[in-house]
């Protein structure tokens, strides 16, 4: 197909087109007249991740360069796409969320408090993280922010985070389509877009929580029992 | 004390306290000459919430209000404290996430298909909520946006988040002390400093899932079983 039907079938302008040409996110088409080019199937998915990566996810050039030579020189394991995909995602979070690298374990190579908490509470859930993992140190650097703030959180409070977060992301992992392009997508922009969803969905809960809780204080312990343990 | 003192108490200067008296977010000390008063520890924690609400979660000076509001003529119940808490907060959150309100369903008043979804969703887990919930209203604009970006969540992917949320928001209510003002500062603070945290949690939670579901692929169901089943 020529550009302009490509433009028609994923709904982004010729303009755009030609710019991911020039910016390499997009092979070129197979030449058939010095001005002309045609594109097929593969172009289509490209451009829809691409669009995708960009502004659903708002990703920045960068990353998507990243995420798509992952998916050019793919690599042996589905896992480590998936690690691919998702070290692009943290790169553009760091840069946005404070644009500057996180603070780095101390010169003398001895990890801080924080991070030693951070550690200790990934492994005690058996996941498998160093210290200078670069979700550990976001993670660390996220309770020393709360420590400044005054808020403390403590193991248990944490323990309870990680285990519906665990609960979110077998589901996450699950959800990934076979496909190399589409779990890419999936991984990067779902999991971008179910960010604020999630926290929607913890307020909601919060609400449900908070009047269960009520619910015992004002009934006290004969009133008909309605269960408090943890959701499965 | 005097205002100096109660700077130097909770580490915010002079000029910040007496803005705090202006914007009648902090109330007058007991005057002791024409132009001294003394403070009390009611100030000293009233100034340290103003500044956790301000500082930390950066709320507008309109949900400041609301929650000091709420403080100063609690509702009768601790649920209902939450609740105003917790509405502070939303007002704020969606005031940033748009500068426009949530579009609200049809005039005629029939709700649009992602404010049914959201409320199915939400009562399928046995949450009690209604169609112009503001964070039911939330939720569907998150799921007509993630569907916009051609990413499709399915019932039990929503579901599974719904679980991993009632994890976590149980930990949350569980979490919340006994003090009116510092019920506040948890519910409003904590909520806001976790979220962040959550989502550091998630990642780090899908890289061991992922890991899981490759060590599966790889070898077979014959392999010594780490078992699937969803966290506790």
């Amino acid at each position: 197909m020529r550009i302009s039907m490509l433009a028609e079938r994923t709904g982004v302008p010729v303009a755009t087109l030609k710019y991911y040409l020039r910016e390499g996110l997009l092979p070129p088409g197979a030449a058939t007249a010095r001005t002309q080019a045609q594109y097929d199937e593969t172009h289509v998915e490209r451009v829809r991740l691409v669009r995708a990566l960009t502004e659903s996810a708002s990703l920045s050039l960068a990353a998507v360069r990243q995420v798509l030579a992952a998916l050019d020189n793919p690599p042996s394991s589905w896992h480590e796409l998936l690690g691919a995909a998702q070290h692009a995602l943290l790169l553009d979070e760091d840069r946005r969320a404070n644009g500057a690298p996180s603070p780095r374990p101390a010169p003398d190579g001895e990890p801080d408090q924080w991070v030693r908490r951070a550690t200790r509470l990934a492994r005690s859930r058996g996941w498998h993280c160093d210290e200078d993992d670069a979700l550990v140190v976001r993670l660390a650097d996220q309770l020393r922010a709360a420590d400044t703030a005054g808020v403390v959180f403590t193991d248990d409070l944490l323990d309870a985070y990680a285990r519906g977060c665990e609960t979110i992301a077998a589901a996450d992992v699950a959800s990934v389509p076979e496909g190399a392009a589409a779990a890419m997508r999936q991984v990067v922009v779902g999991t971008l877009l179910a960010d604020p969803l999630i926290l929607t969905m913890r307020r909601l809960a919060q609400q449900q929580e908070s009047a269960k809780a009520a619910a015992r204080r004002t009934t006290g312990p004969s009133a008909p029992s309605r269960s408090r343990s943890a959701p499965a």
